[in-house]
């Protein structure tokens, strides 16, 4: 049996080439650049006063004796002034505003007094460039500013706009289908039987896709049957992903494997060194891939986390969440050489984890009230308080 | 001039009752309950077998001497043997399944060997509800297992299916109304002059209320014009959160204070000792709430995170955002009492920040690449190098 980071491998040596798609700037938002970006001009696009106040000439202000200058105009942010300004005048300007040509410095409105037609300034000294941000001084006419890889968050997004980008490249999303199996298993609006349970499995899947804003357009649940399986087998590897939950074990229902692979689905690996997760089954087609994860609800939602998740972070261009090192609040064995993931809720410091506890991974509380899921060694039996372990929060950026 | 703290103290005090709403329980992803809910039948509902194996009486084993048990039936998950047992029988049974009646223990499948009609068991001990997942041992039925209060996250959504629960009452999410405004502002799309410059702030605030599943339903741009920008706001002020942008400066074309005042908008503060943002204004009406932000466009983003992003999260339920303390990587000096938000990037280890160097806050790409704002207090001038800074990410959960 294959442990966990030898099945990541795998599967991230099995990406398929994602696509790239226009979208409007703002369904970019915390999508990954498939394109360069560079400046449409330059910015600032003009020497750009960036207090209210009076625009002058730090060379009129150094020759004059009594500092007070003729104001000959005023203006707006949003205008321009188009002719000169005459030598010793002032110019009453906004912020925002482009400064006049020959004008080089910008006095606060504060430090100005208005006497008459003219402006006395009340300051000892006046330096060139002087509350202006100059032409290009952020970026110049033809310069990248972001490049393919990028993630599209919200400073990013504003940028976009101010470049004038309506539309963007991106990576896009992977199309999925979801297949939930069992016999026993009852939708939550159904009338239910005391010995059948809901089906929670195509909610969390459906859950952990709408922070990729993935809605999948294949979802479905079938009996343990085989035909039914192979049907809609069949449809959902028209997809990019095919997740699939339950019927992967060993029992006499689990049907799972042996239909993948009369519809000719490769094999890459079945079962991994985990706990909870242990059945999970991988393989591909020429255009896609398929998961199996255990139907067991917490399991479902391990699995999701350590593999389809980063398979989905590699088809959309987003880089591996790395786990973050944090000490553990209490001592925790474990039996086995499985890698075991243990839901835990994090300390107010952040630099502690606390694991939950539950009545094992059949307990429908088991994740409740935890922030990620921490991960206990394979080789390592005893865990002791203080010691340091991977975290991985459920929710990643 | 008040500070950060004593703004955010004002803006809390002043958040309207949110109301609730009842949504499909995949849209209340991320949304606060705003319901108590319990367990509909006791969890697990029956006695279940958590693995593949034969379910057999431990008494009856304790008291056979050869360890054969005649294999009685078979019983898969979801399904339930309606008959009682003959004593000193097994039954086959699959994970999942309903432990049928007078049995109380499950041998796994690896620990039995068929012979013929009979199971012989292969271990020396069976210990009574081993395998075995009690009735009730998770939940009764009647415990309250979520609160009001709970942040729905995909553990929840995940339990919520389980319980049967297709739909639930969560706190809704604000109506929203966006006005920026600016003579000197252009749409991304449209044709610019030179001392233009591109409308970022709609999207910026789009972006980050997106994150909140929230859709503004009133935006546009308003020239500065008074008319203009009176009928706007009119029509702005019949949402929840009226958001402005431009014109609370000083200027002589900065009209919101004005016209908000003519339109009966109650001011709570108009200034904030923070750096960028200071000319941020803060008002309200009988029914909602007006901020009036820097048209800036950093300023725009630091007063959405310092001030607009609260008033939503305590209008929907949603907890404050702590910030997080972390080693600043470098000496950074500052002037005056103004407290600074600076971009940062998080160190690799997540245990330091790195300021952004950029050209001040008109720097169109001041906060590009940056993880979140840190705080350099407002009395504090120098910040040393291994100094302890608040940080917050922009994006919070």
């Amino acid at each position: 049996m294959i442990n966990v980071s030898e099945a990541r491998q795998i599967i991230t040596h099995h990406v398929k080439p994602s696509r790239g798609r226009e979208v409007p700037i703002l369904d970019a938002l915390h999508f990954v650049l498939k394109e360069d970006i560079s400046a449409d001009r330059d910015y600032p696009p003009f020497n750009r006063a960036t207090m209210d106040g009076f625009a002058i000439s730090s060379n009129d202000f150094n020759n004059s004796s009594d500092k007070k200058f003729f104001i000959y105009g005023e203006v707006f942010a949003g205008e321009m002034m188009n002719h000169s300004v005459d030598k010793g005048c002032a110019v009453k300007i906004m912020t925002g505003a482009p400064v006049p040509e020959g004008l080089d410095a910008v006095v606060m409105i504060e430090d100005c007094r208005i006497v008459g037609k003219d402006v006395q300034i009340d300051i000892e000294k006046v330096t060139p460039w002087m509350n202006i941000s100059r032409q290009g001084e952020d970026a110049l006419k033809g310069d990248i500013l972001l490049t393919d890889g990028t993630i599209c968050d919200v400073s990013v997004l504003s940028l976009l706009a101010t470049l004038g980008q309506e539309q963007v490249y991106i990576y896009d999303i992977p199309l999925i289908a979801i297949i939930s199996t069992g016999d026993e298993v009852v939708s939550p609006g159904q009338p239910i039987k005391p010995y059948q349970i809901r089906n929670s499995n195509l909610y969390t899947i459906q859950a952990f896709l709408k922070d990729y804003n993935i809605i999948p357009n294949y979802v479905k649940h079938v009996p343990d049957n085989k035909e039914m399986l192979y049907d809609a087998i069949q449809e959902g590897l028209k997809r990019d992903v095919l997740i699939l939950t339950g019927g992967v074990s060993m029992g006499d229902a689990d049907f799972v494997p042996e239909v993948l692979d009369r519809l000719g689905v490769q094999k890459l690996f079945h079962k991994v060194k985990i706990k909870p997760g242990k059945p999970i089954w991988f393989g591909e087609t020429d255009h896609g891939v398929v998961f199996g994860l255990p139907g067991n609800p917490m399991s479902c939602q391990v699995c999701f986390k350590v593999f389809i998740e980063l398979y989905i972070r590699h088809f959309m261009g987003l880089k591996d969440i790395l786990p973050v090192q944090l000490e553990i609040s209490t001592n925790r064995s474990k039996k086995g050489m499985r890698e075991d993931y243990f839901p835990c809720k994090l300390g107010s410091d952040y630099l502690i984890v606390e694991p939950i506890r539950y009545n094992g991974s059949g307990d429908i509380k088991s994740c409740l009230h935890s922030d990620g899921i921490a991960i206990h060694p394979g080789e390592v039996q005893e865990l002791k308080r203080g010691d340091v372990v991977d975290f991985i929060p459920w929710r990643s950026l």
